[in-house]
């Protein structure tokens, strides 16, 4: 992540992993989830802020999450059921449940998939946010095969040359496990930037760069600006202008549509805008492809010579997807989590509130 | 395509498909190709050309695979065989032929066994350049399933922050069936150019954009340039810079080079520089995940819905992937392919020489 989106040291608050888990996990079982969905949901968080990925961690999310469950819009004990199924692929319907709760649930089914044909692939509809979608790819990785995990959901994104937003940020991510390298990690929004990353701009006094967002007639704005207020604004895709690639996010947007909303068999939210989130998971089993073995170690091989690259001229090295993440999960395990100051005092808010343990400095 | 990529007027040949496709077949069994084959290779460029793919049509490939021919690199009859399979998966050693040939009927198997478990996926390695990948993702939604194709090669393409190139332009496609739509077909390279547009752009004397290459020590060039001599520039990534995203395009290079060289079990280029291309390809079976007529009239809807978004002030209209390409096979087939005058000078001495029908002009 680029260093202005970073918590500013002055406003830092350093949080143990472990008290936050604790925290996170009691809140979701004050929503009404079942314990170990409640630990589950705590990980995906927990794990996205270990790993660096602020815009998917507690401080963007919890209070969306719990403002969800205690409106009724989403159900903390969802009855979510498989509607079609075949050896390699399956469509869940989510019953309304969170999907940072039914996403490990849907790629335990992949990975089974996997084992037994090669390849299992499993789509989600009716579902909330699913989270940082690298966390279940990562999930596959675990498992000795490769990982890709997808999620379409609102309608924040110009296509190129719109004047009207019509996809969602649509990330998309992909994790290999290696030998001794850190896994290959890679999750990145199709939108030129991640959508609550203008709310973390906002929240952290940062500008927003050219090419990032469009006025609100599909103009590219390509000088540096301030994060306007909601509705003013529109999001490119990748790449922001059409000179600059914004054909290539727009399409790799819609593969992302193509792929978890049109095989759930369901309508995007640009036809439907009452549609909820749509998933999709994919896992391949190394083991039916190569040898275990010969797949980490060529891993290695690849990802170490991206690592030793030599870097241009005024940069300290050449960094692979993966590689920062791993680095955050050593440093923030043993430092703990840097949260700002006001997540952390909406926090002492809620669990007052809710009367679970409030998060313990470090 | 970009408008300065296009032939210049004055320069345009037409050509009509059939000549096209007649003389490219018989080029292609003189360099000693089953019938067959050569007449499946020359669909694969002469459907490029018809879409309006130019830089993966005759103009810039066919000077290349009569070299690679005629020069033994590749081979015309290769003994291909599948080196690993399970219900889902299969793996295949191409034993140097060239990708067009072999890639319609790894597609082929994929599709075959998405039929059997809802999903195929194959790999090919030890292969020849395979083309314009979305050919192959169409191959499958004419088989009313979802498609995808990527293909590893090369090492032109620098990684964020790096001073040495390490991947391939790493192209990807996904296409699927639509009912009164022309399908969706996006087809990318994962550069912020195809490898050959360089090449295109010094034959159309066009300037390069800002952000589409690099000079020798990895320092984007953020001004408009002439393409420079071979050697004396590396390509970037999707984004170009850091700031506009280059990591997404770096990661979703690597994305593919873990598809296709990865589950591969080879080794990628920027390791083993003497490897030849790794490709992928992914059938997903639509009947599998949903009614096939639900699928076509929700994809419908979904395209309706982009191609009459209201366009941003100075644009006519809001295009998505397969749009354009539909539109120009129609108008191409109709009144011929425009081919720049120095490559139809090219054909008319090839032909004389292997004694081959000429090109018709139209």
């Amino acid at each position: 992540m680029l260093e202005r989106f970073r918590v500013p040291k002055e406003d830092r608050v350093l949080i143990g992993e472990a008290s936050l888990r604790a925290t996170v996990t009691a809140i979701f079982e004050k929503m009404g989830l079942a314990p170990e969905d409640a630990a589950n949901g705590a990980d995906v968080l927990v794990t996205a802020d270990l790993r660096g990925v602020e815009t998917h961690g507690v401080s963007n999310k919890m209070s969306d999450y719990v403002g969800l469950y205690t409106s009724g819009a989403l159900s903390p004990r969802p009855d979510w059921r498989i509607e079609r199924e075949s050896p390699g692929t399956a469509v869940i319907d989510g019953d309304r449940g969170l999907g940072i709760i039914i996403g490990s649930k849907a790629m335990d089914i992949a990975i089974e998939k996997a084992r037994n044909v090669g390849v299992g692939i499993v789509t989600v509809h009716n579902s909330g946010h699913l989270g940082a979608v690298g966390h279940f790819a990562m999930q596959a990785a675990e498992a000795g095969m490769v990982g890709m995990c997808g999620t379409a959901t609102g309608t924040g994104i110009l296509p190129t040359f719109a004047a009207e937003p019509r996809m969602g940020t649509n990330p998309i991510s992909i994790a290999a496990p290696a030998g001794d390298e850190p896994p290959l990690l890679f999750d990145a929004a199709t939108s030129a930037i991640a959508g609550n990353k203008t709310r973390l701009a906002a929240r952290v006094g940062a500008d927003l760069l050219p090419g990032w967002i469009a006025a609100k007639d599909g103009t590219p704005i390509m000088e540096e600006t301030q994060p306007p207020p909601s509705g003013e604004y529109h999001q490119l895709p990748l790449g922001g202008t059409r000179e600059q690639g914004s054909h290539k996010g727009f399409g790799f947007g819609l593969m992302v549509e193509t792929l978890a909303t049109m095989l759930s068999g369901v309508l995007p939210a640009m036809v439907d805008p009452s549609t909820l989130a749509r998933h999709y998971f994919a896992a391949y089993d190394v083991a039916q492809f190569t040898e275990l073995h010969t797949f980490k170690a060529n891993m290695d091989q690849m990802l170490r010579t991206l690592r030793e690259t030599k870097p241009a001229p005024g940069h300290d090295r050449v960094m692979y997807p993966g590689l920062s993440e791993a680095e955050d999960e050593r440093d923030r395990r043993a430092n703990g989590i840097p949260l700002h100051r006001e997540v952390v005092e909406w926090f002492d808010d809620l669990c007052g509130e809710l009367t679970v343990p409030a998060l313990i400095r470090m």
